[in-house]
């Protein structure tokens, strides 16, 4: 099966919005077995968008357009799609209903203009938008009249926004691409997050107690993140079940240690489940990332069941009157070493009167490095009933890159201490 | 001119790899007078690629592709665009050194494979990689094959890493572009970053007082962020500079107060920049942005001049014990209040010795709202050497977006207390 995305929007190829549906709807369609073969981005221009989708029509199985959708005079994306399949608009009343109440509930009046939102290709499904008010379109044009033999392909709209477009795709339209277009065979692919490990040395750890199910089909694939890395593994046909179960439980007995989730999983999101699971709680001690664990960890909906307090000690002045770290410790070690780090997670656990405690310093540049200790060293502290650890990284990286990369080391430490002291997830 | 993007890559269209080049480069190009109308993105595979260059090439004055420079099998672009245009690879033994270099400053051996990277289409311009190994590409094809009537076009052919694609396009491409396709006539563009006024209100303040410069050609575009509006001034020809001098003249005098930087400056960098240039200090206590505010100060290189200590108080216990919020007041106003704001900045301010002080409560949601304190509700108190205001929003997104919409509040906040207090950045 042939899929091709087309985004249509001024402000894309200007620059000024970030096109995130490639990305998104990549994966997700990969993840279906029906990955993307080509991707255009166009202007919101009339004769841009129908030349755009004539052409992607004349190619591709599936068809998916995103962008204008909307009531303003910008939006041309539903008329000219209509236009090119000679199909009518029809009103259709309860669309309109649903955007009044969607203004309705807000309070606020429904501009007259967004009535075109409930305009509908003949013969179209339409997609009640849950999150916005243009509804999502799909038409399935058998035959497709662009497509030499007229074979026949699918055409999907859906809107601009990222948290419109999004849900819209996972609970619309899979169950429509699914009855209209389901795969010719079985079809399995699941994702496992590990962490701890590089690309290259999990590779090497599965590689030979796989390849008995490769032969038999198995496609593994693995994606390298910052300090993360994806393990993927798919299959089709009536043993596709059964040899991607064989796989997961290659990497449990091989790797598990490693796996943290599988998905869309974040290691922050693992541990605020685990810690609230077990009505554990968390503080931080920070000093080169800055707040970036405590930002990471409250992204989390939930994360105040587990999360108490957290410090961002940037200066030696603070780390020794809000944590207690003895300035005898600072002036002998430095504010970069091993007896800091463990100073900082036991004070922030003691302060904080957590379970746990995560401390962290570092040099994360770009100034600031010595021979002894170069830029990119960091120091980190786990603290728990059961005593601290430190462990030392060496993260050579921008600055960003720096302390995202230190806190996934730090989740990770906390992580494996928390498997030690406290059983598996 | 028109100008079009191929970018390459089969991990752009499964979803695994982001791809910022549209919007980086595009935001770039549009800056040079030189928007891009079109953008693809293929899979690595030479028929592909082969193909969208040589559409690109039979419709535009300029294409660009980004990837496909590397040494591994996949990395094809080289080569098929080499075949496509008849022109032999050349081993340039400079960019070999070059490349031997960068392996050896980091005591990593030489794969020998990376030597391709060396090979240079007859008669390209080759930019050495600052940031890696393999370097850019460009060709001025004066005619251009493909093309009717012979026009001349520009090819050029960037790495796919954005540390190494972006300061290449701003130190080595563009120099290229302005020696090989100068504009045809003077071209101005300015962007003015501001904050605390809606995008309408923006266009309100200035539009009478702009429209006689747009009726002599001026160009003015508004791009609301979150927090934030851009306000862009493009001009052309010989009076292009007077009429953008102009325009930033009614800005200053209309809105200010509202202007914060130019270009990509952010917030954060603003108030880092000057603090540091009055030795001034902050700290942070932060309730529902959990970090957020700590995290976005510490991502700017220098921030440790300034920024001396942040409390994550995410518990109310952490913001009595912590900040020396009494507890009295969290239970007569409940900790999202302006009595706790205004105790929480106090007393960060207190605790750490710094000049300023920030403080965020809230309810971020998507739980824990109430009908006298909704969801998105925020009170935000900024402490310093002349006493302490305390603001209310209301900020009803996501989380992720309410924490950043604060965080913007929060900064601008300051930024108003610090014109009042120390006068004009």
């Amino acid at each position: 099966m042939t899929v091709e995305l087309i985004t249509t929007g001024s402000e894309l190829l200007l620059g000024r919005v970030l096109n995130t549906h490639v990305h998104w709807l990549g994966r997700r369609l990969a993840d279906l077995g029906k990955p993307i073969s080509h991707h255009v981005t166009v202007p919101d221009t009339s004769e841009a968008i129908r030349g755009a989708v004539q052409e992607a029509l004349s190619r591709a199985d599936l068809v998916i357009t995103t962008g204008g959708l909307g009531p303003t005079s910008d939006d041309v994306t539903r008329e000219r799609i209509a236009e090119l399949l000679g199909r009518q608009l029809i009103y259709r009343p309860d669309i309109g209903d649903s955007i009044r109440q969607f203004f309705e509930s807000r309070q606020r009046p429904m501009p007259e203009r967004t009535r075109v939102e409930a305009l509908v290709p003949e013969g179209a499904t339409a997609f009640i938008n849950q999150h916005g008010t243009a509804p999502g379109l799909a038409l399935d044009l058998s035959p497709n009249p662009f497509r030499t033999g007229g074979t026949r392909s699918g055409l999907i709209l859906l809107p601009g926004p990222p948290r419109e477009l999004q849900p819209m795709f996972d609970h619309q339209v899979q169950p429509w691409l699914a009855e209209h277009f389901p795969p010719s065979e079985a079809f399995v692919c699941r994702t496992f997050k590990t962490t701890g490990l590089g690309e290259s040395l999990m590779e090497g750890r599965l590689e030979s107690a796989l390849a008995p199910l490769v032969a038999q089909g198995l496609q593994v694939g693995y994606c390298a993140r910052v300090g993360e890395v994806d393990v993927r593994f798919v299959a089709r046909g009536v043993q596709a079940e059964l040899l991607v179960s064989a796989a997961e439980n290659v990497l449990e007995q091989a790797a598990g240690e490693f796996v943290f989730g599988t998905g869309d999983d974040s290691l922050e999101e693992f541990l605020v489940r685990y810690l609230s699971a077990r009505s554990l709680t968390l503080a931080l001690a920070e000093s080169c990332t800055g707040g970036q664990l405590a930002n990471r960890i409250t992204n989390v909906p939930g994360a105040s069941a587990m999360f108490l307090a957290g410090w961002v000690t940037y200066s030696n002045d603070s780390k020794t009157r809000q944590l207690g770290v003895p300035s005898s410790l600072l002036q002998e070690f430095g504010a970069v070493s091993e007896p800091v780090a463990r100073a900082m997670a036991e004070g922030a656990r003691r302060e904080s009167g957590a379970d746990y405690a995560i401390s962290v310093t570092g040099i994360a540049g770009p100034g600031g490095g010595s021979e002894e200790k170069p830029v990119g060293t960091v120091f980190i502290g786990v603290a728990g009933p059961q005593g601290t650890t430190v462990q030392q990284q060496l993260n050579r990286f921008d600055r960003p890159t720096f302390k995202f990369q230190t806190g996934q080391q730090a989740f990770n430490q906390l992580r494996r201490q928390l498997m030690k002291d406290q059983g598996p997830a």
